[in-house]
């Protein structure tokens, strides 16, 4: 790939001859438009004009994927795989108008019945204007003191309703249970039944003391989305109380606001993505989370929600497995941008042994709310059971069979 | 409604009962989980949980919208309309935490083969809290001297690929041709191509210039989508030069960003909603943009996007109406925080008599491309050709009829 360029994959599915649809992308994407007009020359269009990079042509179907788009010629509606590439004089490296460049006005267009966002490659210049992740998977390691094994993490539950006491007194509980990690739910910000500063200051009380105790600091994401200014000084009240994570809702505070907080921060960020659900669900629409998670690790952030195996969400586990290898893939040879993935949704002592057998990793947060709170023998023992089915994940060794002598583990698994 | 809460209606399709579907959407999106938790008691329920207002059950269909639901126990998947309402105290007036609340996971979930959100209704607070749109229609009429009629408007094209010279010399004949409004591409923002302020100095060297000469000033939205202390800067850049506008594409910067321009701008926003494709495309999925377009607009945007009429792209007219007409509802009694629809995409002569019909208002922005430069006499006829079609629709005489004493309408009408 040109360093002077960056590349986009989509899947497309449409009712005219797919080099021809591609043509139209690239057009309307860069320099083309719908009726000639006297400036754009044979000069213009070879500095400014996107380039068909390649094109495979796939299955055809009859009927469209989605409605508004013009009639087929006559071979129904045909799918392929395109990748399209642009000069990166036309927008510098800024991921806002990068954003606007692949996925802007495409998908609105007649001439598809559908188009999906697969990938997006940048050249280096995109690696030295962004911070990436500042602390990613080392520097949450380093912070929690979690080496050799998966984090263990949870939410708090309920999501809502609780107060800044109430908050805390969950957060004791589970630091006593010695979990690694905690978040707030994406549904708790900062409203009046539970302030962010007070919440703050109420959970880092417990943190501290725990850590003054016992030496291990957990890990508290707080949800900080917010204005821009407002977030940078919630970041700072949280830094002030010793707190090490600070979290935020992508497609709340969107892309702007998420180099903001990724420039600005010291500690890590935890991506929460709700809402990916509209920005992915329909198979030809929308975006895969491969390209669409690029932006965002670039602007900042450390860890990045996945799903989970067996989730109560609607995503597959191929699907799952894949989101977290693209966040353990290097972004760029000299900065890779590694970002920690987190599994959630439903997440239990069942599936650490399939999820480290398909991913081949330990780098990750596992987050379980039931599996931990809901243990018969209590929060500890629901820890206990969540690490122990990872220390066998990692043996090789089959999680009923190490249950044999471990109890959290084999309550966990058969709570009968 | 109460001013305690707010309010969201969705189109949902579901595998499950209808009501079953809406309790678990409340569930999600509130205090509830999948597994009940010890703090989840019936006071917390009482002060945090969603409500269900409304429920109405629709059709149903045998085939799922999308993939990744449960199977259906029976009755196939169930169409259904729902309103939720939520605490206010759960977020405050918050943008960024209400796009989480009322979008955030749900659309993800398995009890659902299809969910949109359709609208939301918000209490003062949030109109106190936040800007809107600080020019709408009446500032940019001041600033722009066009009173009772639409604003003409055009687009630079080639979107991308002209250096700033260029771009200043289409100005220059746009202006002499009797232009309104003028707006950079969504693709043409600060690459080295073409830097922001270079282009900025050009195109309002020219401008200003006119405006001496002719005491007509055009309005030309700058596109400044950036990161915020960029856009921040760059708006006092266009506003030290002289220049009535600046241009944000809307999916790119997020919520957090256009808050943050909102708040500071001096200009009215021309809001580009580049990406609104795979936001809206799929009907059972992601947003109306009666719901979407609320969010921006009490965030500060002055201009909306809509499409028009016969568009190049998918949208129905229908649509088309709907969103224009949204822009022109009041958000609130005491701050109705209208903004101007541009109408644009493939318009031309031939709409005017249409939109006005059906809109029912003058109060938009009119912008052309072809329709402006592919005139048979130039630009300058193209202009008043357009201006021609608005009095011709405004005064309800057929274009035809009207064309007969206005040789530039009758020319756009009939080119040959």
């Amino acid at each position: 790939m040109s360093p002077e360029r960056f590349e986009a994959d989509y899947l497309i599915e449409t009712p005219v001859d797919p080099r021809r649809a591609a043509e139209v992308m690239a057009g309307e994407q860069s320099s083309g438009t719908f009726v000639s007009v006297p400036g754009e020359t044979p000069e213009l269009k070879a500095r400014a004009a996107a380039r068909i990079e390649a094109l495979t042509e796939l299955e055809a179907v009859d009927e469209p994927s989605l409605p508004g788009a013009i009639r087929p010629v006559g071979q129904g509606y045909r799918r392929a795989r395109v990748t399209l590439s642009w000069p990166i004089a036309n927008i510098g490296p800024s991921l806002p108008n990068l954003m606007a460049t692949v996925a802007g006005n495409l998908s609105e267009l007649q001439q598809f019945s559908g188009l999906r966002v697969l990938d997006v490659r940048l050249p280096a210049a995109f690696a030295a204007a962004y911070p990436g992740p500042k602390f990613g998977i080392s520097g949450t390691r380093s912070l929690t003191g979690v080496m050799d094994r998966p984090l263990i993490g949870t939410i708090i539950k309920p999501s809502v309703g609780f107060s800044p006491e109430e908050t805390a007194a969950t957060v004791q509980v589970l630091a006593e249970a010695g979990i690694d990690f905690i978040k707030d739910d994406e549904l708790q910000a900062d409203g009046p039944a539970c302030p962010f500063e007070d919440r703050v200051r109420a959970v880092m009380r417990v943190i501290n003391a725990h850590a003054d105790r016992t030496g291990k600091k957990v890990m508290f994401a707080f949800n900080l989305t917010d204005e821009v200014d407002a977030m940078r000084a919630k970041h700072d009240f949280v830094l002030a109380q010793g707190g090490t994570s600070v979290m935020a809702s992508l497609n709340s505070v969107g892309l702007a606001g998420m180099i903001a907080l990724g420039r600005h921060t010291q500690l890590p960020i935890h991506a929460h993505r709700n809402g990916w659900g509209y920005l992915s669900r329909a198979p030809l629409l929308g975006w895969s989370y491969i390209a669409w998670h690029k932006f965002w690790r670039l602007a900042g952030a450390d860890h990045m929600h996945c799903n989970g195996l067996q989730n109560k969400f609607s995503e597959s586990d191929d699907s799952v497995i894949a989101s977290a290898k693209g966040c353990l893939t290097p972004l760029f040879d000299e900065k890779p941008c590694l970002t920690m993935p987190v599994f959630s949704s439903g997440q239990t002592a069942h599936q650490p042994a399939e999820t480290f057998r398909r991913l081949g990793s330990m780098d990750l947060i596992y987050a379980a709310g039931g599996g931990i709170l809901a243990h018969p023998d209590g929060p500890a023992a629901g820890v206990t059971s969540l690490r122990e089915a990872w220390a066998a994940a990692m043996a090789g060794i089959p999680a009923t069979e190490y249950a044999k002598t471990h109890p959290a583990l084999k309550r966990a698994l058969d709570p009968r």
